[in-house]
């Protein structure tokens, strides 16, 4: 049976594929920690095919080698590819994953969205709204201002995402863990949005895989602190997102930690309640989250643990009221490489494409 | 030669004797962490001399056995013993530390007290100031209200100790890792009192010695959580040493949380500044802390790391200034087990006695 | 469709069934790591339907507050059940997996298989040819001797299975880890079976979940070091087996440790070679492992990783031959929970009931 | 009061000094985790004056920042020095320890034993007897073959060290692991020469100080895996010296492996008995070790643990018999960079220059 194109660029959509037909992925730099995790979920995936994996440093190895946690998942001699975002561009592969460091995304997207792909970009290029923040954060002009607009900033959960979407930013690990709980209470008003202090502790995965002193075992062993603070560069996402939810400026204390550990983000966030007890936000996160299946709520007094949602797409959240300083308390969990990166990626894919929302992600 | 006695009780000063003459002291209720930690800081100090080791579980078998981390530093069958409080209270051993559980201190306090002894309390018993604070977070009414107001509370760097107290009780892990940052500045006036957030990641230890599923190595390892929130224990010692500082009530949001690592306590205070740079911070930390042996102090920008501090009394400190949120955020980190509970007991002896500050702490 | 039933007992093979008509499965006794495992395994299996999941001590409770891990994979509302021997008998659940403690199987098994089920034990019960052998190893006679000699020890890459076998007695952890590597070069005659040392380590999983200090966080945590030598419980196993594929007796050293990591065991074997290179380990090894999906050789010099094979149903293996000591030395690594135990369950049940052998296990 | 200079070059003798007056010691290379671990126990001692703390590519920098975890020990504004080797020889430092990497403590050694300092090498530059073990091990020419013969091979507990020894080549970690259970039996004919299996796990600070993905903490975190096999350069310092034991050419398995932990090596010896059951063995251990400081005989079936000789000097050891293979199975646990390196090198200064062998090391 042949299929129906939808339109212009080849995009394929579930009902327009016969049975078995499957979609063509593509991940673009995938020789990090998001592109194992990407690998993994997409060679399982029941509706697409992976069809290529690029790395620059790696083109020509064997991805096994580099994986070998998903060995037995690999088409034996599977190899990372090296392309040109041209020769991407003319591939027969509808989706392609940038799994690219900061400022790398942009070419590829550029050539990629112009010749009709689905880009889904993990990386922070198209995030921000404004140039001027991007370059504060950053440190450098935004690479593709024209792409700017069209990026489309996404957590399923949270930002409609619909068939037409062309380029999506994937939200980051710490702004996943921050805005699940928290942007329903913001939208809803029952939250108040001064004196919002937010504490996130990571695994060590969340600085990526390189050769580093700083994160070798031995340093990282037994070691909790802080860093990057008052500024981590996940603040502009945060703050710009917020702001949107709330309907006006919210400028927020962001205290990023890491952890001992190889995966997951814990967060807690203190904010003023606008409520006298905590079943308000449980009234608005049922709103939100009710039948969702990556968000699980955990009653009052039970405590989202990185160690339950490693591995999974799932973002615990749960919430305390304190009568004595009026604040709410709001802690959640998520690993950081699924439901941070590579998992909400996939997500992302399944509801653009008209999967289950859960396909591949169980 | 014979000593000569200070005053009634029989209490030594480093003064009073003759080279090489140690002071006696005893253990009681040491087959937890801290009493590990203690026998083995107390082996080593060239002042004092442990006579005794008590635990009512233990009596009679090998310290070694329990203690396997120090087996070369114990005395070739030396055993826990058991003794009444009466029975300590008549022994020749000068300073007992009490490391017992909540509520079961009191009673040898009590007797050790009355009978002149020197006693260093690592419970909770003795650091409130309130029968009612008592009773709210421990569930039960004090057990030695007599005993109340002759209790020192006692981070040395923060509070005076003198020759003449008898009844130490020793700050609390928590409550040390921020009170040592944040005191100061409160006494100082240059930071606010409302909208005060404290982060803490605590190492498992921080639970205790004990056999339980919740504390086994798969369920902590690579987790990371909150837990007891919004109304730990510590809550009530923190607030109220809090308040004393402030000159005026303060409420504070205490989160705590459980890290993959044995030992070790991260915090990270967020409040408002008084002040519009982080210069202010420092200037107050150096007049409490310059030359102090166990309160470094590091620049803006470099983090206090558990790892760091793990098997020293010290507390490592840092600050930076937020000018968007015109906030401080304060970071320290000490070892629990040390700082947190037995290195500060035994620093509070040597000023005690008037030994070297740092006598078996190096 | 009405499914024709193959014979009595009611099992269903897979070509029997109508296209979405799933094997019922329970599992007995699923409260512990292997008991999650086999939860997780069997949720997403797309052949099964886990109708039954029953703990004695866990009954009535929900599943997810003991899994949370896998909270998002399990109906709302689903419960441990407790359900007598009998009970099961006569419910319409196929296939049922044992996972009790080994003396505890055997009532189970008995009913069970007595009633037309099939059996697959996770337990020791019925992983011993001798009676007396059980006796000395496990301290009890054996609590159902007639269903000896129906057990069959499976570890399905070196021992057939068929559609007709109704109990099965899954090999252990260690074992699994040692037979894979080991047990060709032993059928096929290029080893020697004496001065065989065999060393392992074991994450702390393999100890089970339960509460106790010795394998409490700090306890374990930094922590190598061997245990029950000389005569570990699976010693039985191991030297009844590997006297099978010599065709003579053997005995071994098995030196087994526990390593500070929540799951894996990495073995190495140092046996004495009859061929005076590598290549012809790997020769017998492609013979007996080539295009199997679990079995992945690594060239000699790399060597097998607990962090890569683990959540996978993969053992990995490698050889290296030395010249000086004219030994070889076999390295394995494998999940002690899946490969060692739930994994290998499931592999076992693909194969009796016609499945795809990696069905649920990718 | 003027000292007595003991001979040329300086030397003094416990006995020599005055009260009060200290041995001046320096440390060439201190950078890696052994680096750290000697300025820590040389700031402690009682009878040493740490005067010099040199690194090449850290001159300059102050010490406290490259080691934060003894920040409380350093002199304020202590920094590293670079001294080239005719610097150190002409200084007023009377002991040199060499932290250096293979290789590069010849050229410090050589000018240091000229000027009559007192030189302790951690290195493997004078381990070895055989200039062609050395290239065969090592993959260059020895650097300094005239200094062969002086080295001194030290383990304290085996090899007799004496106030005239110039130059000592300290055991390496898995060789001092190793040396102390097994050497006694050897020279006691109590064991077989013949069938050695050698198993050992390391903690990753074994691989030293380094910037490379394969040491970072998410690639050994939940990693035990072998590597270095058949042939890891240990070997040939093992079989030195363990033929030297024996009389006879002793040839061995060692099969090293890295266990997620930061420090510690758990060694586990399989070998022939010549006794019939473990009373020999602890009879020959006791001849030997009874009494020492530093060697802790556990009773068979208690089996030694990295964690409880982390942080010291000590080595634990232990021994079962099994009657149905022959074999002795010995046991032990070091931490590396202490008895392993550091603490041992520290051990071997005291006994040469007559203080208490403990000293600085409890």
């Amino acid at each position: 049976m042949k299929m129906r194109r939808a339109f212009a660029g080849g995009r394929r959509f579930a009902g327009d594929r016969a049975m078995g037909d499957k979609l063509k992925v593509g991940i673009t730099g995938a020789s990090g920690y998001a592109g194992v995790e990407l690998v993994r979920l997409l060679t399982r995936h029941p509706n697409v095919e992976l069809a290529c994996v690029t790395s620059r440093s790696l083109a020509g190895e064997l991805v096994a080698d580099t994986m070998p946690s998903i060995r037995h998942a690999l088409a034996e001699g599977f190899r990372f590819s090296n392309s040109s975002p041209a020769e991407q561009a003319g591939s027969d592969v509808d989706v392609w994953f940038l799994a690219l460091p900061h400022g790398a995304s942009a070419e590829y997207a550029d050539a990629l969205v112009s010749a009709g792909k689905t880009v889904i970009d993990l990386s922070a290029d198209f995030r921000l709204n404004s140039l001027d923040i991007y370059k504060e954060y950053y440190g450098v002009d935004h690479p593709a201002p024209h792409l700017l607009k069209m990026g489309k900033y996404v957590i399923p959960e949270l930002f409609g995402v619909s068939a037409s979407d062309r380029l999506i930013a994937c939200a980051g690990c710490y702004p996943t863990s921050i805005q699940i709980p928290l942007t329903p209470l913001l939208r809803e008003g029952i939250a108040g949005t001064e004196y919002v202090v937010i504490d996130s502790y990571s695994g060590v995965s969340g600085a990526g895989r390189k050769a580093s002193q700083d994160y070798s075992f031995c340093e990282r062993n037994e070691s909790a602190k802080g860093y990057g603070m008052p500024k981590h560069r996940h603040l502009s996402e945060i703050e710009e997102e917020l702001s949107i939810a709330a309907g006006k400026t919210v400028v927020v204390q962001f205290n990023p930690h890491l952890a001992p550990m190889s995966r997951g983000i814990s967060t807690t966030i203190t904010l003023p309640a606008k409520v006298d007890c905590v079943d308000g936000v449980y009234d608005v996160w049922r709103k939100y989250y009710g039948g969702r299946p990556f968000v699980k709520m955990l009653a009052p007094g039970k405590f989202p643990d990185t160690l339950h949602v490693c591995g999974t797409n799932r973002c615990d959240i749960s919430a305390v009221y304190d009568p004595r300083t009026k604040n709410l308390v709001l802690t959640s969990a998520i690993d950081n490489l699924v439901k941070g990166a590579s998992g909400q990626a996939v997500q992302i894919m399944n509801k653009i494409f008209g999967f289950d929302e859960t396909a591949g992600l169980l």
